[in-house]
């Protein structure tokens, strides 16, 4: 494709996005399409020739778009937010047109030495401790999810155990039934087997992890002849949001010399808001790496997602290999950072370009304006279900998600939990919204999670209504 | 940024990358900066308040491009490539406008099923076996990296050894000192200890495992109780694209009941062309994954690597952990893949739209050409450093990259291989070209990889006048 092509093409393609964006109500929330849908209107071998610009884009609309679920949509309300914005998508195709790749500064100077100072920035913003800064002995970097954040965490707290390179059958990890599933799947592929995995009690109010308890299973794992190796907590779960007492638990951590990772993808990134600083309580002090997701909350497209270690050397002596065909005079030098000594890949994008250009487009200003917007709107729905005697509304949403659940009188938990779920399947079946759902003290929940700048309070209180319209539906007895 | 500024802006970000493109070779191919550089130009702290595009824009040109080695260059012949392509970047901006994130079938059902088509399509176009399609037993993904997509192969190797969730001190991992260094790391992230990484033997003149070594090394394993678990064959090394004997690793595999991967990260794709498919014997009859780069030789921006694997059990029994919070019909009903299953991270791009648009914008027989150029180019390179006596040129160069090294008479071999390393700054510094080195059989080598679509028969010959150019500087004694 010529010069030429690609800039007429691409004015095409922005066309399309921006009419996307404008009309991006007039779609259903979750695509309503069965298994195998869209395989079916797709060829089963590629075209032996090439085909022009104009049918393919003719398929998007064609083929791929009724099989896409829009998380954009001002009623996509499911799992946590993906934030995209105006500057982020910009910041993605500039880093596309330059097809540059940055695995060593050598071969991406400005896409690494720009990663450093936005994440910098990033730190500055959110209150995080100068030391975590890229010119301190800590630094972020940006991973493709908090997933591989914790993974490469948890080989940093491995290689400060002494355990990079040694068996790890003695090793354990300290998490909750609330911690993120990812924290399981990264002991589970650095060899930390299933029974070293700890279950650390959680306050059953709060559903936040008691260090009294991670205090006693550490003291009887050391003397046992375990090596405790690593504690998550969660700032912000992805059940409910709870919020465990970092803290408290960093002293834990301290006590043992045992490797304290915070995991804040979703609710980390709401420190752009002084009044939300408290959420990091903790964290300056004790954490040894920290991560929070832009490209959840922070209108920075996915995939977005900033790891910060108060001391790089473990991360990187734990991943760092250097082949011949690698190294370089910028490398030898010591006086860069490669950033592909702090995750897995080895090559990487340029995607510090999306979260400059949302940093500067927005300013902080805008990004804490983002998020007040969001807790308001979350509290407004909070009161709506408040007030409705149909629900139990779970009083903690300090952030944009919502908890809550219909009452379903006279009927067993069983049956109330499978009436839950079907409200749940008539709302997103309905194609107006998207909910998901969790378990609170074994109760099945909805999960109501405002997140999208395209959601106002009109889109959150039409969303009520429909919940409460379906409500009602399936209870025939209850008046309007 | 509301939908009528996207759009205009949109088109300025197009314009831009147009010109960009249009005017490549008015850049320096590597950035001329010193570490440091780009940080010096930035504020230390992120602005306040909002600020126009115009000005965020400007700052691309002021403050990043000086950082910005260009590896759509014509003149970059440095590592791989990592080929971008106006259809890619277009599916690239694609995906970003729509900011679907594909985790689960249920969050993006045309992510998910376009992804298992085109990879399906790709396996076609490259002769793999018809049981490697994702409506087969096996199925291909599209990972971030090869290096991740070799740690998430090692990890279904461990499940189907009974390793996932036991200890790893037993498990063994067999490599060439030519194998790529992620199989290293992917080890060392997995606990499988260095001291487990065995080192087959190569061949001193092909760099080819041996399999007899490997079936030594095997045999004495499994004598001494080991747990063989996975040998990695690289059809196409990066340091000088050697072929390891697949079918024949995979005899000694299969015998002991190792799991085999192939790495054909940058050649695998030359399969395209019928001429190349030699590349891959025995991998369709032998290999349990496969994992080739369309990012790096076939016109789809990074990221874009392709791993399948023969059967997906152990991979996706391997990396699944269902929390409630992602339960949902579609994953209960077992009809639906879930690529959350089959990699490290959580969420995912929509990544399968580009590597789409490429396959229809230049169809089967456009890949092919590329392919075809680039061997060719690579061909003339050869018989130019051929021609020249002050050249020693490997002659194994099936694919884009040759491999030379001058030759500097009278001069010991350490002070030759400096000279090499000083030749090879000057060149790079220069700015007009841009080669990587390595070594082979203990000397220093240069690197010269043809792979940009960019790059013509007039770039080669005018890179070659330079290397002959800088050499004669540097051997004053030699007339031109």
């Amino acid at each position: 494709m010529s010069a030429e092509q690609f800039r007429a093409y691409g004015k095409q393609v922005v066309d399309w996005i921006a009419d996307y964006l404008a009309g991006i109500e007039s779609y259903p929330v979750r695509a309503p399409v069965h298994p195998g849908d869209i395989r079916a209107r797709l060829p089963s071998s590629a075209p032996e020739h090439g085909e022009p610009w104009d049918r393919i884009q003719a398929d998007v609309d064609r083929v791929i778009m009724p099989g896409v679920t829009h998380w954009q949509h001002p009623g996509f309300f499911a799992y946590f937010p993906a934030n995209a914005s105006g500057p982020a998508i910009l910041g993605e195709l500039l880093s596309a047109g330059l097809g540059a790749q940055g695995m060593l500064w050598e071969t991406g100077p400005a896409c690494t030495e720009l990663e450093s100072v936005v994440v910098d920035w990033l730190a500055e913003l959110l209150g995080l401790p100068a030391w975590w800064r890229t010119d301190g002995p800590g630094g972020g970097v940006i991973q493709d999810s908090a997933s591989s954040a914790a993974l490469v965490a948890l080989v940093a707290a491995l290689w400060r155990a002494g355990r990079v390179d040694a068996g790890r059958t003695a090793c354990t990890v300290y998490v909750s039934a609330q911690t993120h599933s990812s924290m399981a799947k990264a002991a589970r592929i650095a060899g930390v087997t299933t029974s070293n995995l700890r279950t650390v009690d959680v306050d059953p109010d709060t559903l936040a992890m008691r260090p009294e308890h991670l205090e006693e299973l550490v003291a009887a794992d050391v003397a046992a002849g375990a090596v405790p190796t690593m504690v998550c907590a969660t700032i912000g779960t992805t059940s409910t949001t709870a919020i465990d007492p970092v803290g408290a638990l960093g002293e834990v951590c301290r006590r043992h010399g045992v490797w304290l990772h915070v995991d804040a993808a979703y609710a980390g990134v709401a420190a752009v808001c002084p009044e939300l600083r408290w959420i990091n309580d903790g964290a300056a002090e004790y954490a040894d790496s920290y991560v929070t997701d832009p490209h959840k909350w922070l209108l920075t497209n996915f995939d977005c997602s900033v790891l910060w270690v108060a001391d790089r050397e473990p991360l990187v002596e734990a991943l760092s290999i250097l082949p011949e065909y690698l190294r370089n005079p910028a490398t030898d030098s010591g006086e860069v950072i490669d950033y592909r000594d702090w995750q897995v890949p080895l090559g990487r994008r340029f995607r510090a370009l999306k979260l400059w250009m949302v940093m500067r487009w927005y300013g902080a200003e805008g990004l804490r304006s983002h998020v007040r917007r969001c807790v308001e709107l979350a509290g407004e729905l909070a009161r709506l279900a408040g007030s409705d005697d149909g629900f139990t509304v779970y009083e903690h949403h300090p952030f944009g998600l919502v908890c809550f659940r219909p009452i379903w009188p006279g009927t067993a938990e069983a049956a109330a939990d499978e009436a839950t779920a079907e409200l749940l399947r008539r709302l997103n079946d309905s194609g107006a919204v998207y909910l998901s759902h969790t378990t609170v003290a074994g109760r099945t929940v909805l999960r109501f999670a405002v997140g999208s700048p395209a959601t106002g309070s009109e889109h959150v209180r039409a969303a009520w209504q429909r919940v409460v319209a379906e409500y009602r539906a399936m209870r025939p007895g209850v008046s309007g």
